[in-house]
């Protein structure tokens, strides 16, 4: 895997615009829709049970984000991941704040259980979603960094029988054989909001236009590293970061990628 | 119709603050009220049926856009028009996505069936309103020009009794017989989320302050495509064209407005 | 109070990173979000009634922003300050929009009764929410000056048993005996929507780590004032607003703040 592969994946993006179908929080769906718009792909926000099933037979994509729950979400979920298992198309699930309440941790694990094709989460996320130690999360923060993660996620990969993606300073990207380190970002991203969602809406994205989905997962965290890092050593702080981080997804070529991000086997 | 009219019409909204009440969907909910705040209107967001009607009572205009369904949602939408056409006040329907579901297709008609004041869609959604072909769209994504969308917008209108407005890469506003080209606007504009709602909200907007209801969208369109043109010059990206589009539509004047777009009758 | 004093608790959430709930409204949660990461505070929106206490549970302070309501929403908000209060955390209570509507009055009021720590609002909402005198709000746009609604804060402070604060053109902050007043801000802030829910939710974060209720909620608001005339003086608009703001907040130290804000006791 080197960087002309995954900005070929990036460049298909945005030559195709895939719909991708997010049932995803109040809080970023307005950055949601307007990173994948940035980065070339065509967001649709449909949630409602009436409606769900219908509109995941038309997506290429569905992106499930648990971030802000209710119980009639937390069905429509459900429902949406039904048809596009049955489909198939990829669908990619982030267990925001995991951990942080017996509710939110029920359906996580539920949904996982429904075999997603990639699960993109933060240390502490991957930790408490993998079973493998009773990690507590605090809201959305992980209080785990994403390397102490890497034997969670790859027996969550094992188990799911998918990718798994665990983000933070660095992030890695696992089958639960092979594992790859993507480097890049800036330490002004996790003082917006939204991000790490930003993150796992555009692996859905990317997942729509590539079969492989460790290549595809690979591409769009790179991407975002890359284009996070270019707009952060030009930001005065958080407020400006998201304008300049979206335009960087706009104009990001194959030289911005290789410029900003850097991708190892692990 | 000339442009001295048009932006007098904005000096209006900025002079009087219109209290605007919107039912509109969550991706744009902020996107919108900044929109209005930025043109000088008074944005409220109010849905839930426990206060919908007395809300509509105080309102000047109101803006029912179906962007993220939901049962509940759909009954206060209903609610809310009873009150505006009891009043009445001029109230203006985004069909946002008609066609992607069958849900979403009924509700529309439903409401297009109330006698909106104003229509405002892209291409798809309008000719699938009118009904005049089954036009697929693909989520929120117009599949055909705006130009393509003309009968129909005719058909529509004549229907409604009110106007029908089509944007695209031009904008076109009928009323079954007139029609209007608004030319402005600028390529970027698409790959920011919810510019398309927010022409609807400032159509709500402008024809809270004037009566005649061809002018005030003429020129809600007008205003949104001038901005649009004089922030996309200036833009490097989507990220950093809705900052400057806000502060466009904050010192729009006559000037700025005839500058950038341009109006003629077809 | 003095400016080194103000300045301490503000650094006091950077370094301790508060986590603050919040059950806040659709159009603001994005803007809260990323207000309070930039002040340096971890933020989450927790509102399903599924999990709503036990996130109480975890939280260091509690905020309520009654901007959009439901039913739903209603219940789970007193629910998560029974949590609140038992622990007990400090909550902070929006009256949003109250006087507009029957059912936004009568739950503004049955919250108010549970005992915030701090309420804040604008004029109109604190004379509606005193009861002083029937206050008729417009949606969310005040009607009277801050200064006007001095008596009623008392009032209500009294009634409460906590602090009261009263934003506009300058802000005031009171227990019921003493009352300080806090000036800076900029004309450009009301044009930007979210910004009074924005003092709310750093109201929250800053009396999570100051018991003195007072000096945390002028703190607050100090905050925001000076971040907002330095942002605003640097603004072209109010698009550009909230981007300088929030960086503000992040650089945000003891110079910037004495100055760019003052206060007074009155």
């Amino acid at each position: 895997m080197d960087m002309d592969t995954l900005a070929a994946i990036a460049d298909r993006v945005r030559q195709t615009h895939p719909l991708v179908q997010n049932i995803t929080n109040f809080v970023v769906m307005n950055t949601t829709a307007n990173a994948l718009l940035s980065a070339g792909a065509s967001p649709a926000m449909v949630h409602s049970a009436d409606e769900v099933e219908e509109f995941a037979g038309l997506a290429s994509a569905l992106v499930i984000n648990i971030g802000t729950l209710s119980s009639e979400w937390a069905a429509a979920m459900k429902l949406a991941v039904g048809v596009a298992n049955k489909r198939p198309i990829p669908w990619v699930l982030d267990p925001v704040g995991i951990g942080a309440t017996t509710y939110r941790t029920r359906l996580a694990s539920d949904l996982a259980a429904m075999g997603p094709t990639v699960v993109r989460g933060n240390g502490s996320e991957i930790i408490t979603l993998s079973g493998s130690v009773a990690a507590q999360g605090r809201g959305v923060d992980s209080l785990h960094g994403s390397e102490t993660a890497l034997d969670a996620a790859r027996t969550l990969a094992a188990r799911t029988g998918g990718v798994v993606a665990v983000t933070g300073e660095s992030d890695y990207v696992t089958d639960g054989g092979r594992l790859i380190r993507i480097d890049g970002g800036h330490e002004l991203m996790p003082q917006v909001t939204g991000l790490g969602c930003t993150a796992t809406a555009l692996i859905g994205a990317f997942c729509a236009v590539e079969e492989d989905r460790m290549a595809a997962t690979t591409a769009a965290l790179a991407v975002l590293a890359a284009a996070g890092r270019y707009a952060g050593s030009r930001a005065e702080g958080p407020g400006s970061l998201p304008a300049l981080l979206f335009d960087a997804l706009h104009k990001l070529d194959r030289d911005l990628l290789a410029g900003h991000a850097a991708i190892s086997e692990v």
